[in-house]
């Protein structure tokens, strides 16, 4: 049994993790931080909760002393923030999965442009991206994963292996994201109000603004040995959990549909969470809400030879705390999809 | 290991039967019946479910077949095509949990009355109602159970413990309910599309004619040990997932808040998926999403000296098909909350 | 042409009222007021105003000069916020309708018990509440409205006829109402973010603590002759606007549906915003949206003798701000319907 | 004041025409079709209208006797039921707008290819395209429009003035689209039902298989006097009204943002209904929900260098019913704002 700490547990990726893991048959959940709630039983802070988990929230600033009590930590708490949590507790031996961007990015300039100045540098680096598709092998021998961001993974699942195989052209991928509200986090700002977001959808952060635009590009190009650019136009959606992402590129050399798929099948034979459509088919959201799945389509425009590429996820699943408890369950051994198979939430 | 049939498995009671059993550590799914689906795949039919139920549906006409593959049978069919499949399943010695009206009412007459002609008149009656809370023992005795309706679980779980207590002016009981529409299934009807529903709330069968009626009466007089009337008003919510029920009283001998509350305590202490709340919170659906919990909140109204009871379930779950799992536990001698006390779905 | 201010412009009543008096063959908005967004091009602030209304906002600190260019006023401030404006108003001789609680309660003890210190006592009374299907004579020769809240409205148009015809058993009237988001106004707070709220449904202020409850008795019984006591119990609902009632009441005297309905039919002909439904009918939020009528069912539930009243209404229009314009087209002698008789939002 | 006959009046952009003509003070809607309706009041039908429209509903195989009684008809049935009552409508010289596809393509082997036969094919070619901003000159002058789809209207508007201007590198404008479900009409496919599409998101008829996609390539194509070709992915929304559209291209010559907004200013200077936003904002679906506003943005992703155009309309207004009425206040000498320049429905 591994006793396991969240902290920022009050956030919707923590409490995201205190549901998975009290379904995980291996894990129980000894802490649980919030600085907001700190002393407050989590079945009052959460009335979801209420007999199920009989814990008080505490504070992370205790990180020191709960790290005597934990095997292995989730940090869950905002960039910045994260950062020196981490460092206690990796001072302190616990293996952690870290849920924020503060260690995604291994250039320490890049992570300055986009976050500023970065709270435990000497850390920087040493941190695996927990994308087990791609880094599997490096997670199972890490004590410390940075779990990608939501939009990354909705990006790169689909793109990697047209990558790997070559067979795009640089300069082409072009990504349209739409995601759930819920990966804004319960921001108090007037766009998240129901009465402001409810039928409403826009773009924001047009033009390769956003944050997660550098981890893509830093996976990206990893996987093509050459530097790719991607250009990302995210959007929100009226809905709480879910991330669709369409991407444009164009092939090297003509590709067919089936063979797209084939290629896609191919690549992710064997894994448990990424599931090919059969062609004709589209992911979309209701069918992996709640999951750790990440639904993969593809379709060749023979009119203009654009290849398509479309992924569905949870956002707060496998584009997040999902992904996390994968990523320990990897790290410590366990079959990776311990606590994970369940079926979505159907309707 | 349980080897389960779900009958009606491609309705959304059905589904959520799936996914329930899915993550039940002691149910094998070993068939699944859709008459509109037959032979397909569950997975190609449904993606949700890719890559989790290797299992193609077959029809229920095959009952008779199947019944020689399964330890337990659920029946998750309309009304009136449920009880020739029951019977079936019943003359070949299989345990079933019935989650249609079928079987509910005691009384052919009423039965006749609100359904029209029965199709298994020789096993009406010989159902145990399935409220564990109110027939616990009975179900545990018992081979066949009818899993009760949404709106009567959600009135019966906050007024049981009043009417038993001798606390209720008889004739004062009015009920306002408001459902999720997955609770009305996968019905082709204008005022189920979304374009009609979304941002519209609106009552129905007001007045007394809902065929959920009967069955909460039944019950109520049971425990009251006298007829008991309840007005009952129906709505529609723009929800998919979710009861809320407000009850309004007029008590016997004046009751206060903290009283009320202290007697729904008493009376569901140790009930697992019945959860008091504190004075001054509410029931609401978030905090019951996907789960198998009953929250019940009570408030007097000192003004009006009318006691008001609120409830808030999932009707797909503890309104449904969580309650029907928890009565096969109850039936198989299993823990009554295997595989159901899992976390709502937060946010 | 009628040179109009709108106090309080930048919150969702008052952007209602733009909205109405946009479309207004009489009004003519020459000031608004916002003090978050003081100065800002209404269009800029609010991009669905942009190339509809050329104004900046100013403040409300500067009713007085405000005053000399207005020919009437609304002020849509929060309680509280308003009287001091009135009062500026007033006194320079404004003819103003109020949409804020702070004029509608005639009682200073009432008022102090629900809201606290009144900032104009001296004005408390000398406003008309401003239901014009119940005091539009008064309306008509009064320079000074207080617009009735939401919940008043929904439940004083299909209660009154009876309570005026006697046939209303008292302490009896039970009422279940159901409220959109947008009644809240812009308020940044957890519980109304979309991701808590979307799919959520739940009641607050049960047991009679609502601030509403003052004001519908007060007119309840002044139509009544005796005072009336109204067990109320408010819900939030996962919708912007709309709001639905649902009031239970025992009849003096039996009555049957189609007696009700009859009448509410004379009790409402003529008005051009109340719509009586046909038996079996019950009213529905979107068949209201964006407009100005108040639709009223009505059905007798023959098993328990109850009577049951329906009410839908948009919160921000015949609940508020639509509601409003119909006072001023009273008080300044246009016909009641100018800018108001549109189709509501369909779908 | 023209009297005006309304064929298709039931579906939604019928519907929508009989909103949008209600608040028109030159129309008088005298005529109103249904099949599935014929012969029942417009208000009992649809009880939103219950009060403001005296009408029943007829049927259109009556078009010979209402081309009688009419001064201009609206067309709204689907496509192939349009053409036979557009050649009845015409042959008796009533001007037509129509809002089918039947008379969008002017190449009747295009129109074959994605509709198959052609039920008026002397009149294909006859019809000017009704997208006022495009074809302002020649509908003034015509007796018979096509009135354009909603999401060629979302791609052309912001398209144009850059096709125009030779800034486009050919073959490669891409385009992610995302509807509201209304238009998809009120078709009963479980894809519409509430709980199938709410929090849920998916691409639809990717690669270049919508039927809108000729469409949009015959008017690009007409501006840019060669051959565009559009990679073309339209995603269904969880939202009544409104589509949001994404357009990537890469620009001839390098571009910044600021002359990209500064050539659509120019483009659409004096435009009633085109609102450019300004650098840094973001169309958005609740800025034009239930207006005939198209709000378009723009911004250059400096990093890939490409340009990406983003509009937003609401699909019944702008992208139909909305549009329609322009093209007939154009086509009768009206401005051509008559009756539409209201303020969208905020919130």
């Amino acid at each position: 049994m591994l006793r396991i700490g969240v902290f920022g547990a009050s956030g919707y990726t923590g409490l995201e993790l205190l549901r998975i893991l009290l379904r995980h048959p291996q894990a129980e959940i000894v802490a649980a931080t919030s600085e907001q709630r700190t002393g407050a039983p989590v079945g009052d802070a959460f009335p979801a909760f209420r007999g199920l988990l009989d814990l008080r929230f505490e504070s992370a600033t205790e990180a020191a002393a709960i790290a005597g009590r934990v095997d292995v930590a989730f940090t869950a708490l905002p960039h910045a923030a994260s950062a020196p949590v981490v460092a206690v507790l990796r001072r302190a031996g616990v293996p952690v999965v870290d849920l924020s961007a503060d260690f995604r990015l291994r250039d320490p300039e890049v992570y300055a442009r986009w976050y500023g100045p970065h709270g435990a540098p000497e850390l920087l680096g040493s941190a695996v991206y927990g994308l087990p598709e791609l880094h599997r092998k490096a997670i199972a021998k890490s004590d410390f994963v940075a779990a990608p961001g939501c939009y990354p993974t909705s990006v790169l699942l689909p793109l990697v292996p047209f990558l790997r195989a070559g067979r795009v052209e640089p300069g082409t991928v072009l990504v349209d994201a739409k995601s759930g509200v819920s990966g804004a986090g319960r921001t108090l700002q007037d766009g998240y109000l129901f009465a402001e977001l409810d039928g409403n959808v826009h773009a924001y952060k047009a033009g390769g603004a956003h944050r997660h635009v550098p981890e893509m590009e830093q996976e990206a190009s990893a996987v093509a040995g050459t530097p790719v650019r991607i250009g990302f136009v995210p959007h929100l959606l009226p809905v709480i959990r879910g991330m669709a992402t369409t991407i444009f590129l164009r092939p090297r050399r003509p590709i067919g549909t089936d063979e797209a798929l084939a290629l896609l099948q191919e690549a992710y034979a064997g894994e448990p969470f990424v599931r090919i459509l059969p062609a004709g088919e589209t992911p979309r959201l209701a069918a992996v809400r709640g999951s750790n799945f990440c639904d993969i389509g593809a379709v060749v425009d023979e009119r203009t030879g654009s290849l398509v590429l479309l992924s569905a996820l949870d956002n707060l699943g496998k584009g997040a705390s999902g992904q996390a408890v994968q990523c320990l369950n990897r790290m410590r051994g366990l079959p990776e999809t311990t606590g994970l198979l369940t079926a979505p939430l159907v309707p």
